[in-house]
């Protein structure tokens, strides 16, 4: 059975990456899909895990070779899903959890009929103001810039498959992992049962 | 929040009633809806646990007055399920499981968008004809019109909005169990976690 393509969003400051980590400890079917970006290579970064490493001008062919599912430029460094090794993944019986920010969620969703659209909230909007300013690490302007960016997020979360609220670590993954067996049960994945010789 | 109402069908053979107990056992927070019926009550039944036992006149009546969800006649007798409980359940934030067959099931698809349908299969339909053979008490007659009946309700299953293969009852009982919370999770049950006062 061909596997369940997840994408998940949620603001900078929801805890989403400790949710991921959980989600993909229970859910060992499940593999994160891993991005191109130009940004350089950290400290203990390894192409092709963490992500692929390509210069600038290797992900503008990407682009105009229509590689990538999605894209999207950050901070002067473009990041993006190529979609072959998706493909790949999904057609071999993997699941894939794609986690990436709201517009390219949504373009994924307008290309992909078979992407699972979660986005993560927060138990309320002032626990991510609370999360972002206990970081110590952000200068204020930064926190404001992310909280601007978090309410327009939160604007366009209708447009997602499901909700889930980060109030409770297993609770957030327990729902995720629900969803992926839940989508699987789908009647649109398992027509083929239907077809039975009377 | 409001509970969520699971129909849930299933030829007779595929071994529903066992992943039903399974269920109910699993989701604390699920309740069997009671029906309606003009069958004469059996020893060791009671009224409004097993059935609401009521006479034809009183069934037709309920009919009249639009207060049953569904209903249908089977071997002579009404069955039907009365609408104000199930909502009044619901309203509480009470989940209710629906056991009901096809026709019920798409009729209550029709007049309810909340109500999410599970359709039960067996690995392969010659199980289904091993099991109502296997039980030995059944007339050859009978088990012949009941095959034939589960498979013009396999034609049906279609417009259900989950499959579950009874191919293992912990599985299927897993499987319906994380169908439910994740229903839980989709964006038109929690829009109000996205009215924020920024």
């Amino acid at each position: 059975m061909r596997g369940t393509l997840i994408v998940l969003s949620g603001p900078s400051g929801v805890g989403k990456s400790t949710v991921v980590k959980g989600v993909m400890a229970r859910c060992p079917n499940l593999q994160f899909s891993v991005s191109a970006t130009t940004r350089p290579m950290r400290p203990g970064e390894v192409d092709g895990k963490n992500y692929y490493f390509v210069s600038r001008e290797q992900f503008r062919a990407m682009i105009q070779e229509e590689k990538l599912l999605e894209y999207a430029e950050y901070v002067g460094n473009y990041y993006g899903t190529p979609e072959a090794p998706l493909d790949a993944a999904l057609e071999a019986g993997q699941d894939v959890l794609l986690d990436i920010e709201v517009q390219g969620a949504l373009r994924v969703k307008a290309r992909r009929s078979d992407a699972v659209l979660i986005f993560m909230l927060a138990p309320s909007f002032g626990d991510i103001e609370r999360r972002l300013q206990g970081r110590g690490d952000t200068a204020p302007e930064l926190i404001r810039e992310r909280l601007l960016r978090a309410q327009w997020e939160y604007t366009q979360a209708h447009q997602y498959d499901y909700l889930v609220i980060n109030d409770n670590v297993d609770k957030a993954v327990d729902e995720i992992a629900a969803i992926l067996k839940a989508e699987k049960c789908r009647t649109a994945q398992r027509l083929s049962y239907l077809k039975e010789d009377f």
